[in-house]
C-alpha cells in the first residue's frame, strides 16, 4: 500500500469524515497544552526571533488543523507584549500527506485571520503566512535551518508504510496477542526506521534550540502485543473476521491486510532520541484516556452504549477508510463499522477502555 | 464580490475544467520560455545560490500548473552541470487564492518529482520542497527577502476586486467603447492600485537581485477602450444581452455585473514600475496571439468554426464561471456559453481576432 498515495483521514465535513469526528483527537490537543506552552514560551523568552516558523506535522483537516497554530500565536502574542517586544511574524507550516484536504483548510484561512486579528492581536497580525506542504513527514519536506517549531499529535502512530514480513499475521489487521514473533519484529523494526529517519529529518528543519512537542498513542508496557494498545484493533478485526465467515470477505483478503499503526513504549521513543542523538527530552509525559473520549461531553448521549460504540466506530472509520477502500473495496465498508459500531458498544459497556498516550517535549540542541 | 473567496479557474479534469481548457495559456508560457531562461541563468551565474526559492504566482491547477517550475529547475540543473557547481535545493511556492484546487495539485506532486528525478537530474533533486501560498498576490504572501524567482503569467490581468464607480456601465461587463469616462477611470485607477501594491510586495519578498518574470493580458494602444483588448468581453456581453431581452436574466443583474478585469498598455505598466522604484525593467515584450491559440494544434478541427467559437468559449467559461454563477447562480450558465459559442464562430470566421500579450523581466535592485 502506497500510503503517501491513499492514506488520508475522511475529508469533507458529512458524517463519516474526520472533521466531524476527531473529539479525541482534540481532547489530546487540550490535554498537552502546558507542554507546548512551557515549550514556545521559553523557546521565544530566549531567542526573541523577528521571525517565528513554526510546523505542525499530520495537520489533517477539520477543527483541530488550526488548533495548535492559534494557541502557539496567541501564546507569542502575550509573552511579546509582557516582553515589551515586537510581536514577530509567523510562518505557519501545515504538513499532511498530499491526500489530505487542503483545499477545506485554505478556504477557511480568511476566517481564521479575522479571528487572530480580531481576539489576539490588532495590528501586525496580518504578518501570518500560512502554507500547506504536502509530503510525507517520514523524509525532508522542508529546507534546512527553516523552522523554529514542530509540533505532531496523533500522527506518529502511522507508519511510513506496513512491515514487511509482516505477512503471516493471519487473522489480524495489526499486533495482536496472537501475532507471530516474526509480525511482532516486523514491527518494531519499522517504527525503528521510520522514527529515526522522522527525528533526523526535523533535527535537519530545525535551528539550533529549536523545540519540538509530539504526542502519539502509545504502549504501557513493554511487551508488544499487551491488551491496551491493540484492543480496539483487535475487535476492528473481529468484525472483518465476520464478514469472512459470512463469506462477504475472502479469507486471503482479510489474510493479506494489516495495519501501518504503531504504538511504541516510552523507553522505545527514548532509545530512538538517544540513538539519533540531535534532541535533548525535556519532558515526557503519558497520559490514558478513555474511549468515551471520542464521544462528547453531552452526558445524556454518554450513558448510552450504543452511542459510545458509533462514536468511537466512527472516530476508527474517519482515520482507518482510506486505507479499507484501498484494500478492500468501498462496498464493504458500511457493514464493517455496523458490525464494529456494536462490538464497541457490548465491549464499552463492560469494561473500562482506554487509550494511552505519550507525548515529548524536546530541544535540538546539536 | 469577494475575490479571494468566489474566483477560481474551474477545478477537476471534466470538459469545462482549467485543466482542459488552457492550451492558450500554455501556449503563452511556451512564448515567454526565452525571456525565463534568459532571467533565471543570468540570476544563478551571478548569485550561484545553494538554496533556490520561487514562486509562481497564479500558478492554477492543471497542466501548465507545474509547467514553468520544471522548466527552471530543468534550466539551473544544466547550468549547474556547465558550472561544475553544486546543484542547488528549491523551494517552490506554489501561490493562487484560496479557492484554488490545491488538492489537485498535492496529489500531483509525486509524479512530478518522479518526472524531475527521471529526466533532469538523477541525484539531489530530492531537494525540492514544494508547498502551497493560497493567498491574494495583492498583498504580501511570504517572508520579506524569502524570494528569489517570482513568475506570474496569464493573472495580473485580473483585478483585486470589481472597482468601484464602475456602477453605471451599463449592458457592459468590462471596460468597452460604450463605457461611461467613470468608469473607464475607475478600472484605470484600480489596476494602478492593484499594481502598484503588487510590486511593493513582491518587491518586500524579493531578495535583492532576485528576478521578477510577468506576463498579463494588455492593450495595444493608449486608448481605454481599443478594440482588441475588449471584444471578446464584448461578445460575452452580447450573449448574456440577449438573455436580458429574453427575459431570462433581470436587466438590473445584467447592469450591476462587471468582471474585475483590466489590460494596461505597455506604458501604463513601465510608469507603476517606475513609480513603485524597487525594480529595473531589463525587458518588455510584446506580442499577439490569435483567439484560435485556445483550440490546440489538430488542423482538421482548427478549420472548423464551430469548434474555434466552442474552445474559445470554454477558454473564457474555466476562467469566469465562479464569477459569473456568484452572480446570477447556475442555472443559465450552460445557456449563456452555449450563446457565447455561436457569436464566437461567427465572429472568428469573419475576422482576424487576437490577444495581446505582455511580458515584463525585471530585477529588484533596491
Amino acid at each position: 500500500m502506497d500510503m503517501a498515495r491513499v492514506f488520508h483521514m475522511n475529508a469533507g465535513t458529512g458524517e463519516t469524515s474526520y472533521a466531524n469526528n476527531s473529539l479525541l483527537q482534540k481532547k489530546v490537543l487540550s490535554l498537552v497544552k502546558p507542554i507546548r506552552e512551557e515549550a514556545i514560551s521559553s523557546f521565544y523568552r530566549e531567542k526573541l526571533p523577528r521571525s517565528l516558523a513554526i510546523a505542525d506535522l499530520g495537520c489533517s483537516c477539520g477543527p483541530n488543523t488550526l488548533f495548535v497554530t492559534y494557541e502557539l500565536i496567541e501564546i507569542v502574542e502575550m509573552l511579546s507584549r509582557d516582553l515589551n517586544h515586537e510581536s514577530p511574524e509567523y510562518i505557519i507550516f501545515l504538513n499532511d500527506l498530499p491526500g489530505n484536504d487542503f483545499n477545506n483548510i485554505f478556504k477557511s484561512l480568511e476566517c481564521f485571520k479575522q479571528k487572530l486579528r480580531g481576539q489576539v492581536a490588532d495590528d501586525g497580525i496580518d504578518q501570518c503566512y500560512i502554507t500547506g506542504v504536502p509530503s510525507s513527514f517520514y523524509g525532508r519536506i522542508l529546507p534546512a535551518c527553516s523552522l523554529h517549531f514542530v509540533h505532531s499529535s496523533s500522527s506518529l502512530h502511522w507508519l511510513s508504510q506496513v512491515p514487511e514480513g509482516a505477512e503471516n499475521n493471519k487473522g489480524n489487521i495489526c499486533i495482536t496477542k496472537t501475532s507471530p514473533l516474526n509480525v511482532q519484529n516486523a514491527y518494531c523494526h519499522q517504527f525503528q526506521r521510520d522514527f529515526s529517519l522522522f527525528l533526523k529529518c526535523r533535527a535537519e528543519e530545525l535551528g539550533e534550540g529549536g523545540r519540538m512537542v509530539i504526542t502519539l498513542l502509545g504502549r504501557s508496557s513493554e511487551d508488544l502485543s499487551c491488551d491496551k494498545s491493540c484492543y480496539i484493533w483487535e475487535l476492528l478485526a473481529k468484525a472483518l473476521n465476520e464478514m469472512v465467515l459470512e463469506g462477504i470477505i475472502e479469507e486471503n483478503q482479510m489474510n493479506s491486510f494489516n495495519f501501518p499503526f504503531y504504538t511504541p513504549s516510552s523507553s522505545e521513543l527514548k532509545l530512538e532520541i538517544e540513538k539519533e542523538g540531535s534532541f535533548t527530552l525535556n519532558h515526557l509525559e503519558i497520559f490514558e484516556l478513555s474511549w468515551k473520549a471520542a464521544c462528547g461531553d453531552d452526558e445524556e448521549l454518554n450513558n448510552n452504549n450504543n452511542n459510545d460504540g458509533y462514536k468511537v466506530a466512527q472516530l476508527m472509520r474517519a482515520g482507518t477508510e482510506s486505507m479499507l477502500v484501498n484494500h478492500f473495496g468501498e462496498a464493504i465498508i458500511d457493514n464493517v463499522f455496523h458490525r464494529y459500531q456494536h462490538i464497541l458498544a457490548d465491549r464499552m459497556s463492560k469494561e473500562k477502555t482506554m487509550f494511552f498516550y505519550i507525548t515529548l517535549s524536546s530541544t535540538k540542541t546539536t
